[in-house]
């Protein structure tokens, strides 16, 4: 039989990034598109049947699809230069538990889908959780429709290249109405567990969280040419605002805010930019506390701004409340995994996005690293087996 | 006959820039290769045989190949997103005067040759005046022919694909002999010929300048799950070095220095990064200065990241020593431009590189705006007419 690790072996070798490390598996890339071939070979041999639909979400259907179905999924892409397991984790556990199920002889009463959700990661579009947004119509369809890539592609025309009809993505009552319940086990991606505590936690909240993208315009000029005193230089702006990013978070309690993506344009090195876009991620227990922040930092960018001659405009590219996961779902997922620790994450799942329309729950996996959306993201064979282990208790309690 | 504007014109379609405006068109892109062509029909139109040297510098000769003959060129490439004007002006001018020379009916006591000198804007293997660097050895070759672009092709795997032997890349005596004097016109850069002065003015010395990559190595990690007091997170520490930067040359009379480009790795929204480079452009007219603000801006570059539980690391990629161009020329030059006020210059040009090696001259034409690298570079039809009748007067005189 399969274990967890035998099956992300399986998949060691796909989207590998040799300059960053790790994975680098964008949705709808030749990497991913890979990956998802894998997963419907992988249900395949299981026995289950495996449809796409109109969003391009996977589901391995054991027994037939089905109103109020038992669900279980993750997603295959990864961030630039990600870990093996953010993602994969889930789905290859699944796959494993569904295995387990099956060998212990389990009779299910309702029908179980493995799901594999596109763009969990935002890394290509913009929008975490992209698949499940648009699945329960929390992303606006036209808008998920116009979003682009770095090389202009929109979602749209790379549904169409991905055999999707791009009229039709946006909320799909059926799709939706078979999920009785949602189930999510990933890697833990903190501290949480401790490098030697118990392999799986169950999660009871998501912290809230948003992107939004911080333009600051000023004058391109050459290096060479242009007098300090006669520029207006978005770079010097943009450092301002990195700092005031982390001075801001750092006297909040509970506040993370982060800047890991910063383009300048046109980004010569002997060219003083003309214009310098960047992007925030903030998160914060409380919703208002989040939107203070932004409102915070934003104030902070254009008074940097104005001083340095140079003009910042925010937009928000995604928000996700704070969650918390459906209580009676969480009791029985606790119920079938006794004595495992109830976790927080800071990180956006595709379970947080569903939560706010089915019962959802997620386990996490120790990861003694606490580092993830990095190479050094770990998972130990011995707890990526205890997890797929766990989810079967998990999902053997709801069938 | 053709004006300087109707050559630009013919060319004003080759390599936009839809996204940063103006002209991307690196060394051997499609842009830069049409460009090539462009140049060799319009020699040939004019009676010039033209040669590709060794180094991939274009010669378009007027008369036989011969030593101590002479040249004058500018470049076609441009950084990304730069003006019409900072290269393919000098090299439009350069055959507009070969057309006013004939037309004077000029008979020359030696050759001429019109020059076209590969990647002047080193913006695509990051070092700026690469052709002439080779053509005089002022780069070692096995540097040079290891040079990589952000795709990673070699230069030598780049030239070989250009019809051009790598490993006959470097110094050439047999081109290099054949420069008695050589003269570059180009647009200015700055505000030195004001916006209603006069339209033409002589070199007397370009900046010392030179370029570093600066490397800050931290530890990527989710940014949602990794509390503030546990990061060391490079961007911040790259935001420290940006102002460190402005402030070390605005401490510095006549000093330049500008981070106009910066890429944090992996670059995600909802990931701290692991490392981020920035290059820096460091300028100033003594060049044990220039070599001071990079020692100063290393070591605050070096405690900051110590502060931040980053390491940083520098390297020079080029440096150039300020030119002083050569005195007999220099007066020649004017001699045949009265009234032309001499203007040092910021910004780098292949004439700086070539004097080192042989009497070399600058012509520039009044840019009004002040402003290059960007869209927003101008040359009037006039002046741009006036630069072309100049050079023509210059060539004149020395042939």
């Amino acid at each position: 039989m399969d274990t967890v690790t035998s099956l992300l072996d399986s998949i060691a070798d796909v989207g590998r990034d040799p300059g960053r490390g790790g994975y680098t598996r964008p949705v709808y890339s030749a990497a991913e598109r890979d990956l998802r071939a894998w997963f419907t070979e992988q249900a395949g041999r299981r026995g289950l049947a495996v449809e796409t639909d109109r969003n391009g979400i996977l589901w391995a259907w054991w027994g037939e699809p089905q109103r109020g179905a038992l669900v279980t999924g993750s997603h295959l892409d990864s961030v630039p230069g990600g870990g093996a397991f953010d993602g994969p984790l889930g789905v290859a556990s699944a796959l494993v538990a569904v295995d387990l199920l099956k060998a212990r002889g389990v009779q299910p009463n309702r029908s179980l889908a493995v799901t594999v959700f596109p763009e969990e990661e935002g890394s290509r579009f913009g929008v975490a959780c992209l698949g499940s947004r648009l699945l329960t119509g929390a992303i606006d369809a036209d808008r998920a429709r116009n979003l682009k890539d770095d090389d202009g592609n929109s979602l749209a025309d790379v549904a169409r290249i991905n055999g999707l009809d791009p009229q039709h993505l946006g909320r799909d009552e059926d799709a939706l109405g078979r999920i009785g319940d949602f189930v999510e086990l990933h890697v833990e991606q903190g501290r949480g567990l401790g490098e030697d505590g118990p392999a799986v936690a169950v999660g009871s909240s998501i912290l809230g969280h948003g992107r939004w993208k911080l333009s600051i315009c000023g004058q391109g000029n050459h290096a060479g040419t242009t007098l300090m005193e006669d520029r207006r230089d978005p770079m010097v702006a943009a450092a301002q605002v990195v700092l005031a990013v982390k001075q801001v978070a750092a006297q909040t309690k509970d506040a993370r805010a982060t800047v890991g993506r910063l383009q300048p344009v046109p980004g010569g090195t002997n060219v003083i930019a003309s214009r310098v876009d960047l992007w925030l991620d903030v998160r914060h227990p409380q919703d208002e506390v989040t939107a203070q922040l932004v409102e915070a930092i934003h104030g902070k960018a254009q008074k940097i701004a104005a001083f340095e001659g140079c003009q910042a405009t925010l937009a928000e590219e995604s928000f996700s409340g704070t969650v918390h996961f459906d209580a009676a779902l969480q009791r029985q997922v606790q119920n079938a995994l006794p004595g495992a620790p109830v976790l927080p994450t800071g990180a956006g799942h595709d379970a947080g996005v569903l939560a706010g329309f089915v019962p959802s729950a997620m386990v996490f996996v120790k990861n003694p690293t606490g580092i993830s959306h990095s190479p050094e993201e770990h998972v130990e064979d011995a707890d990526a087996d205890a997890g797929a282990g766990a989810l079967a208790d998990v999902l053997e309690a709801l069938l």
